[in-house]
């Protein structure tokens, strides 16, 4: 199989997967239990706070895990505004959001928040000075991703944050950085974000672990109460074996040290491939991460060429996983024609991908351009 | 070593282990992906949730999966409070619910809710008439578990549902399943409640799963915001991997026939044993659950108690493992004297414990009253 859908999520790392049924089987005991085994559990999500948290260049106590990166951007967006609600009333956020953030924010807009949405150009990239503008005294929240799950776009996040901050700093920066997490490198505390919002199963780790940054003295209300695991901002029993097999994952990126080059030549092989063919346009923009590329085929819808494809054992998809085959919402919100939008592709590759995944679709796309293209004479 | 502490979290059964361990190496691809790898993990949770509806005695499209029994209990609680606030300013609960129902409901206290808490008695038993008496025309939810976490106490909930029912009919009826899913027959389609939480590491699944009954028309918002996943009504990519070793453990359990006779006989081993120690006092109602027994130890500290048995290998708690070693609220909530409180033990067992698990705790019982009163003469 030639699996390029890395950004709908990725294969389970073996060592990853082997830490998960490790810990499964021998780390049973509730980490909150005061008895030995109950702290041994306990330690192993101390030792994984910790590499996560150096992963993000964070201090250990900022590093709550959730059982999403949904989950993440939920607690952070809701939170924020839960905890803002006596003096905010405004909402600022990018046109291109991952639903997880996109849709808190419609929810509390429908609880009466203002929302300024800024929209992504048609070439993909995000004005953040048009962000910055938007911010004013009751602005409670700007939320913006690090990079697109769809076309890959990189914003300056770093850069926004502080403006955001000199022009209002009670206003809450959230960064969704599930996408970027372990390939585009930044140090949060750097910054002056107040949240980002990670994944396991992009990263090559289990699918229902998820990490959220929550800057030191940063003020959010919890949205799920109960116990008192994760400082009682994520109460429920922690899930040790998964914690464990994302901070597996992590090391195994970071001690990778030529995936970011490796994947580079991949995308630049992909690119230079796709620019000798007919009918196709490219989407994501020129400067996007290499990890992501989306295009369109002219005239031949995404369902289509995507059930040819996998006919050939190429795995891609059409967009976001989490809308389940609907037309792209960041393709729609970049303001591209009808057509370009039924016709896209998404390829997004890991570290695992190599040439011949690359080839693979290449020759796919050509012999289904073709084969399609005689169906419909 | 002597693990009786079931209630917190149950060893995670082999075979469930291995499903996990089996799904993670072979069905890594998204749920929602259009391709057949995610067709086939589809697949696999349709299945589990074929199960676990079964074991409720429900429709297959009313079960959602969770990450956990809390955010189970915080998406019904919060979720039926959120879509009823145009009408509601009520909510009724009883006074010893698990931490996720009990902080839920606080907080929406905060936020306005008018909030009647029964009180169990001295013996441990709740006054369901009371509750009943207590709903009025803008109660908008009424909230009681099925099985009590600390002493055993089992609820008749579909009475319950069926008398709020008749008194007003607008109010959502939640119930907390978590300790009595698998052990207390009740089939949910023939009752009236509206929503019912349940967790896997509970029956020797996984810890970072859990499920919730949702009655099919039964209106509530989402908690958490994002794809289209589990209805929407708890998006994130779905644990596929947890799903189906939740699903195991469901089987496993099912095919066990004898566990409630082998964990009566425990039970009985262990009150017998107690009643011929000095100094002990009993917590647990006569007609509790026998999966839990919970009992004082005269003058000395449950803490004290705890480590002295942990010496011998022998694994209890003082009370829930979510409040880490504070003060029981259940046994706060009976009224018990502060001494009584702060001697607590509770046992709690699995279909995996033997006569030799009660052996090892009434001679670790009595050594440890022998020891542990010496030292204080």
């Amino acid at each position: 199989m030639h699996y390029l859908d890395n950004a709908a999520t990725t294969r389970v790392a073996d060592e990853a997967a082997e830490t998960a049924a490790r810990v499964l089987r021998e780390h049973f005991a509730n980490p909150s239990s005061l008895y030995a085994a109950g702290a041994r559990a306990e330690a192993i999500i101390s030792a994984a706070r910790e590499t996560v948290a150096a992963s993000l260049g964070v201090k250990t106590g900022e590093i709550l895990f959730t059982g999403s990166g949904t989950e993440a951007d939920n607690i952070a967006v809701q939170g924020a505004l839960r905890a803002r609600a006596a003096w905010g009333e405004h909402i600022v956020v990018s046109g291109f959001e991952h639903p997880a953030v996109q849709n808190a924010v419609s929810y509390m807009q429908k609880q009466g928040w203002r929302v300024t949405t800024v929209r992504p150009d048609a070439q993909g990239h995000l004005d953040l000075d048009a962000m910055v503008r938007a911010v004013g005294t009751k602005t409670a929240l700007c939320a913006c991703m690090h990079v697109n799950n769809e076309v890959g776009t990189i914003m300056d996040v770093a850069r926004l944050a502080r403006e955001v901050k000199a022009k209002n700093p009670r206003t809450a920066v959230h960064v969704d950085g599930v996408q970027a997490w372990g390939k585009v490198p930044l140090k949060l505390s750097a910054t002056m974000i107040d949240s980002y919002a990670v994944s396991g199963h992009k990263i090559h780790a289990p699918k229902g672990v998820g990490a959220l940054y929550l800057r030191r003295g940063f003020h959010i209300e919890p949205l799920i109460l109960g116990g008192l695991q994760e400082y009682g901002m994520r109460p429920g029993t922690e899930n040790t074996a998964y914690i464990a097999a994302m901070a597996k994952a992590v090391e195994l990126l970071q001690a990778d040290k030529t995936r970011a080059q490796r994947v580079r030549a991949l995308s630049d092989r992909l690119w230079k491939g796709l620019a000798g063919i007919e009918g196709i346009v490219r989407n994501s923009p020129e400067d996007a991460l290499p990890d992501v590329a989306n295009f369109s085929v002219e005239n031949i819808r995404s369902e289509t060429m995507l059930h040819f494809l996998e006919s050939r054992d190429v795995c891609v998809s059409s967009g976001s996983a989490c809308s389940k085959g609907e037309a792209s919402h960041t393709l729609n919100a970049m303001g591209l024609a009808r057509s370009r939008v039924d016709g896209a592709v998404r390829v997004s590759f890991s570290g695992e991908n190599t040439a011949e995944d690359v080839d693979a679709l290449l020759a796919g796309l050509r012999d289904g351009i073709r084969a399609l293209a005689k169906v419909r004479k």
